[in-house]
């Protein structure tokens, strides 16, 4: 038996997240398809997290057990000629059967992107939320220091997801500007239930001056979700990479 | 009687091109729509030129002719509220009765994108066209040379317009590489019909190794169409900027 692992670029706009449901459109459900096809047999594929519809990745990660021989490279060619076209499989390799997309993983790295400007943005739409008012780049940046290190996330989190504890650890944040469009680039060694876009909206009401950058520490030590702000929009946000 | 000039951003992945049709959706429609609901009157915009189906602007201008007394910020606001979210009024301001958006115009600056990379993208494939073999920067920034000055781009058009000359001037062409995306920046006094697409598929085949970047200097020569390549997808066009 081999072990598969893939990771998949895919445009979330036309679907509801990653994982497979009975009524709607999902990544998982046209990737399983467009193996199936091509390896005859049903497959399970693992991926490294739920996404949330509209939610996009560049760096999502997969695997799949099969007994079959063909080469990684052909293999993958032929899953992306099956693929619709909002789904690309840009790596394919041959991993240790222990492996698993989820339960190996040790981090993973998020963007939320924002187009800041006085009109909304046609191109691009899809990839970005868009904020009117001015945001203070200084601010934010300062602001997103208090989420380094290891703390008690409970006020970042929305309910729709079990997990045992609700310490985790963010490794790194760097905020950059190009034109127009704001990035925040946030890792971390997991992430709970809309974690990402709740502390992205906490750091643009900084941005706008709405919230003080020291909030941020006052709203992770009260653990009171009704403290952070709202989830901004699912089209801001990109599963960059997944480290194992 | 007031002149209102507009600058429009637009995805242009949904549409038959800037020109009204009867039979097909276009970008001149839409702002013509919105702007009658606006005014409560019909209303003939101009644009700067014609774009094919499915080439995107950021900085497309238009202009239209009303006896309205709407202040030009409001007025923006509210045809922004009335168009679908593909367009954008990014600027909307008062101008001379005498300029008019095609013939006031001195130059104009298109970008072409490509995505260069082993596996296709999913993320913006509507903004990029994909080329899998891996382009020669080297040789396409010397190539690019070629084109810059007062040229007869007769080989580097495609029927479908009538102007009295095809010389044309490039007054500049630079070339950026950031990750996978490369884009061509060109900029000139004014273009013939395709004639950005013909010459990015031609610095595209310099790129791959087809051509000789001093092919550039022997196809402008001979003004021969077949001598250029083909037209390279509309989805890598975008129209940057019109100077007037």
């Amino acid at each position: 038996m081999r072990n598969i692992k893939l990771t998949l670029e895919f445009d979330g706009t036309g679907y509801s997240g990653w994982q497979r449901q009975n009524t709607v459109m999902t990544v998982q459900q046209k990737l399983e398809e467009a193996i199936e096809a091509i390896l005859g047999k049903p497959v399970e594929v693992t991926g490294s997290s739920r996404t949330d519809a509209g939610v996009h990745a560049r760096g999502f990660s997969a695997n799949f057990k099969t007994e079959s021989t063909i080469n990684t490279y052909k293999l993958m060619g032929a899953i992306n000629a099956k693929l619709p076209e909002d789904i690309v499989v840009v790596e394919c390799e041959e991993v240790d059967i222990s492996f698993h997309a989820r339960y190996s993983s040790i981090g993973k790295t998020y963007s939320y992107s924002i187009i800041n400007r006085a009109q909304p943005q046609a191109i691009g739409r899809n990839y970005a939320h868009y904020v009117r008012k001015n945001l203070n780049m200084e601010a934010m940046e300062e602001a997103s220091r208090y989420f380094l290190g290891t703390h008690d996330f409970s006020a970042f989190r929305n309910l729709g997801s079990t997990v045992k504890t609700s310490v985790r650890t963010i490794t790194d944040i760097a905020i950059t500007k190009e034109n127009d469009t704001i990035k925040f680039y946030i890792s971390g060694d997991g992430f709970l239930y809309n974690m990402v876009r709740i502390m992205a909206g906490t750091l643009i009401e900084v941005g706008t001056g709405k919230r003080n950058k020291e909030d941020i520490a006052k709203i992770i030590l009260s653990k009171d979700r009704r403290k952070a702000a709202k989830v901004v929009p699912a089209c801001g946000l990109c599963l960059e990479k997944v480290q194992y």
